[in-house]
């Protein structure tokens, strides 16, 4: 279970650090944006990125985050990804803009592109 | 070779996101102080924390932080552990502190800690 602390940062206007892990067993890490859904940490992606093909390979994530307003309030935690689903992902993405940038839609699709909604349960 | 917006960004007032690879394969992602010298990245952590031993073992990581007065200026990149060293390390999170605190003595020294100094080259 998310702890009231990590849906409090999880549900502010900041940033989630995600880390997964390369074919060859590196570690790879990025900012994204994020919300919570029933007790899930939820992102969105586009397919074919390398944190996108890693998680498909390999569920095994690690999530960390600081409050924007004090980068010394910190959680972090690992993850597993519980699904990825292109379904509904472009209403997703234009969501989390409107929590970020304040706008009702994504501005920064690509032509082409396809979203990926992606659903991370906390494990440790 | 970091780049002068890599550079620029590590020597800011910025965090540090470091991943690192867990014993079972799964990564490990926290925030860091972080400084350059020498092309290379340098952090600071204690003996015995999971970034600690997980590069100890493992020497692939990953990195990646963002402006904080701009957050959407990002950079990424992998690198390798290349010097993890005790001698001087005490020192160094006191240079770390002035950066990051404007204190010339890391505040927050726990007794029997021993600090270490990492150094990770930028490898991609």
């Amino acid at each position: 279970m998310l702890s009231e602390r990590e849906k409090a940062l999880l549900s502010g206007p900041n940033f989630l650090y995600i880390a997964t892990v390369n074919e060859d067993g590196s570690p790879q890490v990025s900012p994204v944006w994020v919300e919570v859904e029933d007790d899930l940490v939820v992102i969105n992606t586009a397919r074919g990125r390398v944190k996108e093909r890693n998680m498909s390979r390999n569920k095994h994530v690690a999530l960390s985050l600081y409050d924007q307003a004090n980068p010394y309030d910190v959680v972090s935690f690992a993850g597993e990804v519980v699904e990825m689903n292109e379904e509904g992902a472009s209403r997703h993405i234009d969501s989390l803009s409107k929590k970020y940038l304040g706008r009702d839609e994504y501005p920064y699709h690509e032509p082409g592109e396809k979203r990926v909604k992606i659903k991370i349960k906390k494990v440790a």
